[in-house]
């Protein structure tokens, strides 16, 4: 068994620098030297989920970059000293309905994740690369198209992916009309993905204070949830409502945005939702939700990313200040999301 | 003030025979001969709810057909002897967003319903058609084409534009697979519409009792939603499930059927449901719900059901069987839609 260093959970708060058990090569495995990992919501709440000891073994970090330092016997599409990046998913059956129609993030037998999954050749539970490194299986690793930013790169894999599908699925372009509501990891990249989509693209937040940084994302419109009359004349006006809200929420309010035959796609939270069926009737709209991606979707979102200069806003941190992040995560107090440097590892 | 002869909610349980006020005939309006009157669930709801007395007259009946008698001194479109028909919208706004794009239905002032809704211009709460006349604005009445049964094309203007808007909505055609939940009024109608659409169309009961009318309406596949091997097979396969239930019910098994970014609509039961995030997220799948329609698509309807051949499927009894009607709707006892035959009233 090889090793590594990362940071590995320790009760509910910290994170604390540990040797990583890591599996031998495959013949279809790459070995890739993280250099830099985003700090996602999920992995917030898997570290504060984790209560003791008794737990399994806890590494986050499920949206990564970095470069191939060794390919199995079998990997032919990769080749040592390739940029690479690696999303929330490392593995699927690969042939139910769902992972032949290139959403392998839909897989009927379930994906696994990068980490907290199940390995499906050794069972073992998958570690994620909040580590010096990762192997992955060859699928699931993509390729870092040339002049993509690594560390602004890295968040596409989760935050980017995640928002992508949906606007793609959505059929978002020039004429289409999207809200994208809140303004965080996710809804920064929704914006500025919409908005190189061609479509007219509205921000709706919590308070006026991120304004200015929408229209600097490229937002045509700023609305307040607060504001009553504000929201009341955006009724009915868009096709596509992205909510990235990731705490339990009454839908009602975005609902009224949405435009006739229009969906709200929800990305950012994943418990029980209460409609009233007469929100979704009167206009015929539709409530949706969306995670993660497909390898297609991957691949094309980093090309497309790389030719419209497309990266997350982020904060690099050296993975040692990796509770700070969290912490901080935790009280919204990033814009948009930090990215781990894990070159303090070595 | 004119009036008519109709039939009256007394109580929750019997409608009686009465004399019905009409109001006197506007320059936009026409009187209509009231020939056939479908016996719609809503119906059977608005009577059960009426409790004494005390509340506004109610007189149900809001999918009819019938022959002009009089045209007001605006009216250019209708004349006497024309057949029409006429459906649960009798008035709205005309100038807001959902008007303008021929949905009346959704009017954002709320349109004006054929029965206990209030008119636009004296305030006076609409009585419905089971009765022998009924005067309504030219606007929202529509030419019975040709060669369209007015006994079965009356139920059309409910049960069949409550299911023929989501179907077309969701670009229902050749190559899309329709799942139908629920054979009844709604249901059945929806199945003719699916298929004449050139739809894969399934119907989805609770047991196998009705498999060969299913086949008989044109349904290529009938699934017991009791039988879990059935079900779990036909997981994932339908682009579009229009769920007819009328009563809450869970919509997860319903769901499960649901295609890639496919579509479950309810058109069937108005109240709030609760889903869990990941069952909508597992798939991309929505979740939307239809109502009623406007008048370009209710006109699109009649005349792609007169060039079909398509009607309900009707039970026509004389209107002072109206109770009886009401009472084995209740226990699901017909195939597949009451009509009422107004003619008694003379």
């Amino acid at each position: 068994m090889r090793t590594t260093v990362g940071w590995q959970a320790e009760g509910v708060t910290t994170l604390r620098r540990a040797t990583i058990p890591r599996r031998g090569l495959r013949p279809d495995d790459l070995a890739v030297r993280v250099d830099y990992c985003g700090v996602c919501h999920s992995d917030l709440h898997a570290v504060r989920s984790h209560r003791d000891a008794t737990a399994p073994m806890l590494v986050p970090g499920h949206e990564f970059s970095g470069v191939v330092t060794e390919v199995g016997s079998e990997v032919d599409g990769f080749a040592v000293g390739d940029p690479v990046a690696v999303g929330n998913i490392v593995d699927s059956c690969g042939v139910c309905a769902m992972c032949l129609a290139g959403q392998e993030n839909f897989c009927r037998e379930f994906p696994t994740l990068t980490y907290g999954g199940t390995d499906r050749r050794d069972g073992s539970t998958t570690l994620g690369a909040y580590a010096r490194e990762y192997l992955v299986r060859d699928r699931f690793a993509f390729h870092l198209p040339g002049g993509l930013d690594p560390a602004g790169g890295a968040p596409l894999l989760c935050a980017g992916i995640t928002v992508w599908e949906p606007l793609r699925a959505l059929g978002v372009g020039p004429g289409t009309r999207v809200a994208v509501v809140g303004l965080g990891g996710l809804g920064h990249l929704a914006v500025k993905l919409s908005v190189a989509l061609g479509a007219e693209t509205a921000v709706v937040s919590r308070s006026r204070d991120k304004a200015a940084d929408a229209h600097r994302l490229g937002a045509h419109e700023f609305l307040v949830s607060a504001d009553e009359a504000e929201m009341d004349a955006a009724r009915d006006r868009f096709d596509v409502v992205i909510d990235t809200i990731s705490a339990p929420h009454d839908l009602e309010p975005y609902l009224r945005l949405v435009a006739l035959d229009g969906t709200l796609s929800q990305v950012g939270y994943l418990g029980p939702v209460t409609v009233q069926t007469t929100d979704l009737l009167i206009g015929r709209k539709k409530l949706g939700s969306a995670g993660s991606g497909g390898r297609a979707g991957t691949a094309t979102l980093l090309d497309f990313c790389a030719r419209h200069h497309i990266t997350a806003d982020i904060e690099i941190l050296p993975s040692a200040r990796v509770n700070e992040a969290l912490d901080r995560l935790e009280r919204n107090d990033v814009r948009y999301r930090f990215v781990l440097d894990l070159s303090d590892l070595d």
